[in-house]
């Protein structure tokens, strides 16, 4: 069976009765895990984590605007996260047996029957927009709730969906479909800052690195070394291994180690399978030639 | 839920019938999946690969020690391969969430009701004996079926459980645990097989390498390439990546390159994890850090 992960944000993180009302109305939808939610009182803001198929997805996207839109007013909301919506964005993410075209396909589904439903503009984001002004997230964000209106009534902002106005209280929802991110950070042997910076500086995106590279240099009190905190926005196109070689070449140009690094949270297998692949220099590999994969489709 | 791996080995690989109707007894017991079952006709065997908990799997060999000793007889037994019985290996593999001293256990509480209930002398073998000369399956296995009853009269080779002299038709069973094999062949840029059989043997255990690796050089006829070729018994001791940078470093003494690598048949997962985990330098890493993981989890 496909895996589609889908993570929303909402626009509370305060009011532990909301958040439960609605993170039980996605519970109740056949077909849908919730495999994690947390909320963040300064951000006033909580994140769900979701997996299932396509349609048990949508109809769980559904549920949750059917629960998050009459309770979360954002004329009344505070919080240091930026936000646009009461379902601020919702990404689709392709994890298993399934492809990025099918979860882009998902978000514009979901997207046009939000709008209609509940009468809030949806702005497609990432993979699902065709607008490259439209694809990063922070952009459509940019004025967050607050300059909405104006944004809104401004040339090219017409919304892929839904009336061209905000929402009177949910605002408007950011829907798409992304590849996983993964948390990487590469802890270096020096205490110097400048070292970090400059290397984050080397492979990120923003400064004409990596396409797929978020990075910043940062210091760890606690441990008198620095790092260089990374997120992959796509480990197919940008792998881990690249990434992890760039940083040791260019923090050997300082005469600084590599000390170790670390990946928070998540990974997706197939990013530590290509890790491998690249480094015994295999050819023809397969993921059906995985034991546990073999042992898990025989149950089916 | 467990998983262990049973890759039970019979003595006979030509009569389709016989072969169907011992397949089909392991695939009647709850609880055990059929992966795999294949059957050579000149080595006159056939190997199944069964998965399933402790409980299950144990009921499944005496279910094809059920339908086999009847039907197999080794004095009309001949072929390509080395065998002592009817059933002639029975290896239990630990997969995922269980221990190899689980497998042990299981292997000697198989093996007693095996003897008890078939009259089949049993020897352990690898992890589940404690007997220095009765680990290795070639040592117990000299002198095959013809030579065991004088083999049983011998000092030191009073089986571990059943009679004292062979079953006469059925002969002796081997049972044991063992890690999961990876078949892993290394492909090197040049012709000449003296350089490969030197690099096979600078890092098989029988010569002086590594503990879990046995290796020998061959020549791929149809590529004109020389293929390092290997079994490795115990990818946790003995990592892939390890025999991978050694294989390397050795061909470079003879100035040549590896050309590619590759994985025959299954691998574990964990092997490939740690060998991303090499690469990257990652610290603290947790299979429950694998989305799929925890995935699969929240399903449970």
């Amino acid at each position: 069976m496909p895996i589609i992960e889908c993570v929303p944000n909402i626009s509370e993180g305060r009011r532990r009765d909301v958040i439960e009302s609605i993170v039980s109305a996605v519970r109740r939808v056949d077909g849908v895990r919730v495999l994690d939610h947390s909320s963040d009182a300064s951000h006033n803001r909580s994140v769900l984590t979701l997996a299932g198929d396509a349609a048990p997805l949508k109809q769980a996207i559904l549920s949750l605007f059917e629960a998050a839109v009459p309770v979360i007013d954002l004329r009344q909301h505070s919080g240091e996260h930026p936000r646009l919506g009461a379902v601020d964005v919702v990404p689709f993410v392709p994890i298993e047996g399934v492809t990025m075209d099918a979860c882009v396909a998902l978000a514009r589904e979901t997207g046009a029957e939000v709008a209609r439903r509940f009468n809030v503009p949806v702005y497609l984001y990432e993979e699902a927009s065709d607008n490259p002004a439209r694809k990063n997230l922070e952009d459509i964000r940019r004025g967050e709730f607050e300059g909405l209106a104006a944004r809104m009534a401004s040339p090219g902002w017409v919304p892929d969906y839904g009336p061209p106005a905000p929402h009177p209280s949910a605002g408007a929802t950011v829907i798409g479909a992304r590849m996983p991110l993964i948390a990487y950070n590469i802890n270096l042997a020096t205490d110097r800052l400048d070292v970090a910076k400059k290397i984050a500086a080397a492979i990120r995106y923003s400064s004409g690195g990596f396409r797929y590279v978020k990075a910043m240099g940062v210091r760890l009190e606690d441990r008198g070394v620095v790092q260089v905190s990374m997120n992959l926005t796509n480990y197919e196109k940008t792998p881990m291994y690249k990434v992890f070689e760039a940083v040791k070449r260019e923090a050997e140009r300082y005469g600084v180690n590599v000390l170790e690094s670390e990946i928070v949270g998540l990974v997706p297998a197939a990013a530590l399978h290509s890790t491998a692949e690249y480094l015994l220099q295999l050819a023809d590999f397969d993921a059906n030639q995985i034991l546990e994969n073999k042992i898990r489709e025989s149950k089916n």
